[in-house]
């Protein structure tokens, strides 16, 4: 069963009405937003990665998703399987560190053991105070421009870095640190998220890849969607990287990770916060690319699939 | 690091006022109560339990902390592991039982991708409504009775068949069915919980072993309490099974999973629903066992310990 396909037989169980059709990435309820992700060693994260660095994820793709949804987190529930001291305490930092960075208090959770060389599986539930507006991914209208925060391919050119460092064909140093940062703590976009909630149509963060989130907000919006690669902001560390060449683009719109904002508008509005405008809704269906003037065959993955 | 460690650890990070200093079952949070718990594959459920069995009782203990904090059921999130179709259809069928029997909806949560051969990880945070009593487990004075509900030892004794049924030294049928149902779908005290949220000074659900739990409500509440094992409740079908004799009622004080309330109320006040009185609170730390007139000696081990 895909996910897609499980989610589809989710939806035929008792649904709150906050749940929104499963259809959006947070729920709500009673004013609050709540929104809940886990990650898996090996599969979200490397077992190589550093501990703290882990703790920063979890609690970051959780305010990621918040974020998206205009609202100021409020607490988090942690599910946490006890393993080796030392990780364990390495971890405790870095949830520290986060909660801290997010003003974002710990308010309950569980702790539980694995089985001997289980892989880690940890579970974070965000909570936050929506504010007046708290926008979904379905709202975008046809002429509205689609625009990113940030810039897109850092954390993907990150994890290739870190593969490569955990599987001994690089060394300690290869790459810029800052594609690996962005990769291991990458920054939620809660301020920005708050100051656009009121002015935007639809609103997603942008974690399994840019062109398939993009995709997923015309789906949802029952618009079609272009996309220009020319006008995907790259970052200097990137482009040093990995160049800036249309292969480079499209890498760095299909990889994961990036946690920025992604955001229909109306066209010409004046933003509260810097962004950039990467493509324009219309009436139909599906996702087109072009790269300036020219039309680009869609990749055939748009991003990662295994995640909601 | 133990169980207890981590929680100490976790007790120096920045907490939710509604945390209760992480010393309850369930956080509190404007007018709600939220408890996570996450069970996994050979340490909660047995990987021959039946995966409906098991969906039911990832809800069933949630609930369980709702109904000793006298809360109603709002909306669950789930985090699931996506893994071959058979399990998850059966657990999706299940999990549909389970939030209907609890007229519970689904509000969100988040499917992943285990690695091969990983064992199951799943997380259910469960959101109730507050009461406006909302008791703890530290409120219990000097004086007071403690009661339980239901009876105790039964979920504890169908585990041991489950086991025996899943190595193959005993066969389908061995011990009462009603045991095994026990162990398999627990039925949290919802109704009970609510009525008595009210009248007691101090409520929690008894998940690790009547005697953990009523040491770990003694402690919390400054007190120490007395435990007359020849009180606790045991049903026919436990007795029948396991007899009646003082092994018997130590083995079922020290299993799990009774997901029954354990209560401190005063002495001499009427009840709303059933409960059995098996001891006192007095000034002064600990906890002892009688056996109608007798002192009995603590055993070894009061219960599971590595659960919160």
């Amino acid at each position: 069963m895909t996910e897609a396909d499980f989610i589809t037989a989710l939806r035929a169980l008792p649904l709150h009405p906050g749940a929104l059709g499963l259809a959006d990435d947070a729920a709500r309820l009673e004013g609050l937003v709540l929104t809940s992700d886990t990650i898996v060693e090996g599969v979200h994260f490397l077992a190589d990665d550093p501990a703290g660095d882990v703790a920063w994820k979890l609690v970051a793709v959780n305010m990621s998703d918040l974020a998206a949804k205009g609202a100021r987190p409020e607490a988090v529930m942690l599910s946490f399987p006890l393993g080796d001291d030392d990780w364990d305490r390495a971890f405790l930092i870095g949830l520290h560190t986060a909660l801290e960075a997010f003003d974002c208090p710990l308010l309950g959770g569980d702790t539980v053991s694995l089985p001997l060389d289980a892989p880690r599986v940890m579970t974070l539930t965000a909570i936050g105070k929506a504010g007046a507006h708290s926008p979904t991914r379905s709202g975008a209208r046809a002429g509205d421009v689609l625009y990113v925060t940030g810039t897109i391919g850092d954390a993907g050119a990150g994890l290739a870095i870190a593969r490569a460092l955990a599987s001994g064909t690089a060394q300690i140093g290869a790459g810029p640190g800052a594609l690996l940062n962005a990769y291991r703590r990458p920054m939620p976009r809660l301020t920005e998220g708050v100051a656009l909630a009121p002015l935007v149509h639809a609103m997603m963060d942008v974690s399994d890849g840019l062109l398939i989130d993009a995709a997923r907000m015309a789906a949802a919006s029952g618009l079609a969607v272009c996309v220009d690669l020319a006008a995907v902001p790259l970052s200097i560390a990137y482009t040093d990287h990995a160049g800036g060449g249309i292969d480079a683009r499209l890498a760095a719109a299909t990889a994961g990770d990036d946690y920025q904002l992604l955001f229909a508008a109306a066209d010409g509005i004046d933003l509260p916060v810097p962004a950039t405008r990467i493509g324009q809704f219309s009436t139909g269906s599906g996702i087109t690319l072009r790269d300036a003037g020219d039309t680009v065959p869609l990749p055939a993955n748009l991003g990662f699939q295994h995640r909601v």
